[in-house]
């Protein structure tokens, strides 16, 4: 089912009950990463309508007062048999909460707890609006328009229709660069990112599934407004950063940490979602789809970096091997 | 003026125009990890009340639009003048949005943008059940409790009351501890830290402020939930971790990963809250008081690392000393 008509049936069902009033996004890894534009959405457009971001395990350990009947679950699990996701989307059945799952395999353990079952694109060459960042965005966006009213609601989806291309376009602008930057950071024990707004989520997702997962490079995603308090002070001519400059209204916390990377640093990767085209989209929404631009820009860095290190971005020690 | 009068005071002024429904807590670095308890506090037993956590710049240029006549802004930086949360906070008076500012120096920038200044205790010997943590927290409970009312009320107010002794009785308890440490880790490049729920803003904290800041040793903050997926990558038998185990909650979260830990790396802290006291306190409100215990007890550790690695905790590249 389409996710606009998902959310109309949902808005249908509770009117009696007082309507739509928590959303809570709840996944691990990747996919928890996946719903941080999801989330700042809702938490800088809506005025009534609470949202909830979770680790799965922390969500059912500690599941909010507020979870009930005024509550819509989006759960995200890629070959939906996540435990601790799947056990969260059990919870929301088991209450009567309205359970989204969005998944690339259909039938899975968490498509037999969902009532509305999302796949997403996945893979080379796939259509980057309909993935799973882009999915789960679009509920945020269809909640909100459909309760409080979303003014830019257009001009949203214009930039649903462009995000596609400028992305694709994005990844070949930084094919060389990424060869460069392989090389160059073949031998790192460390690679810090950074980043501002709604996408921060895309720089923790490089930091805990590339770098420290898929190569075992130390790693940590620095908010780019919290750098100046603390850890900023880790900076000297030798440590990496791959810095995400993002388009939008976070964009000076980024540009003033680049300023002072480049005084003090001598090995900063800047990803400039200006630089990557992502200008094109309307100044009002352009926000949410830094997270799409450079979450997919960076595999054009990790094939590049795979290689040169001669470490698969498939390569594992734990996951799939041993019990956990 | 006490917390519970201030809060008072703003649900009178605000009951023409329906009340407090959104509580912001933004600071910068460790001021704001310290209200990451206040945060997890509201999300966790608020059915009404929304309640956001932002380092103040993000805050600055991505305020919330529901910002405004329902609101609370509460701020805080050390010695008051954090150029940043002094901005949010002026952004807070312009709005006409009341704002509580959490601070040691009483007369300060910020308190020049603060409808009501709360001080709080610093330094050795402090109080524990009066420091910023406990002050911001205060805020959260009063809020909940004289809104939506709060059930646990006087158990919360009791735990507030043994705090302060399980504190200092913990400080003692990790002495030996703390100096076998330092002597383990005085020449690592990287320690991380693992933490789940209300506390896990202590782990970000001793990341950013401590390993990062103040000793130039590479970190991040892990959440525990999150560790199994991406992050246990990186372990081995030689990467260090220091695990807060807390009492309440997510334990069962914290539990697992240590087992993890305990049999794929030699190199594991553990900050367990029940072996150091914490369960005195009610179950049904402990989770909160975690960050207290935990924040206090790795000073005991950094201090005997300080001088095990001869870099004074003071000593600073940038901070204080280059224009950012």
């Amino acid at each position: 089912m389409e996710i606009k008509k998902i959310i109309e049936e949902i808005v249908a069902n509770k009117q009696e009950a007082g309507g739509i009033k928590q959303v809570y996004y709840v996944a691990c890894g990747g996919s928890y990463g996946a719903f941080y534009p999801a989330k700042t959405f809702l938490e800088k457009e809506a005025k009534e309508v609470k949202v909830g971001l979770y680790t799965s395990n922390e969500f059912v350990h500690n599941t909010p007062k507020a979870f009930g009947e005024n509550s819509v679950l989006v759960v995200a699990s890629h070959k939906g048999n996540t435990p601790e996701t799947v056990k969260a989307a059990e919870l929301g059945r088991t209450a009567g909460v309205p359970v989204i799952a969005l998944t690339w395999v259909e039938d899975s353990p968490i498509t037999e707890q969902a009532d509305y079952v999302v796949k997403y694109t996945f893979g080379d060459g796939k259509d980057i609006a309909r993935e799973k960042t882009m999915k789960a965005l679009m509920t945020a966006v269809e909640v909100l328009n459909q309760t409080e009213g979303y003014e830019q609601y257009d001009k949203f989806l214009d930039g649903v229709g462009k995000i596609d291309r400028i992305v694709k376009n994005a990844c070949k602008h930084v094919e060389k660069r990424a060869l460069a930057f392989a090389k160059n950071h073949k031998d790192d024990s460390v690679i810090y990112t950074m980043a501002s707004g709604a996408g921060y989520g895309a720089a923790y997702m490089q930091s805990i599934c590339i770098f420290m997962e898929m190569q075992w490079i130390n790693s940590s995603s620095i908010h780019s407004g919290e750098y100046f308090h603390g850890p900023f002070e880790i900076t000297d001519a030798e440590i990496p950063f791959v810095i995400q400059v993002s388009e939008g209204s976070t964009r000076p916390l980024d540009e003033r940490a680049l300023k002072f990377l480049n005084r003090y640093t001598q090995r900063v990767e800047v990803l400039d979602a200006k630089d990557l085209g992502l200008s094109t989209i309307d100044s009002s929404v352009v926000d949410y789809f830094n997270h799409s631009l450079f979450n997919n820009v960076y595999p054009v860095y990790n094939q590049a970096l795979a290689i040169e290190r001669a470490h698969p971005l498939t390569t594992r020690r734990y996951m799939w091997k041993v019990e956990y």
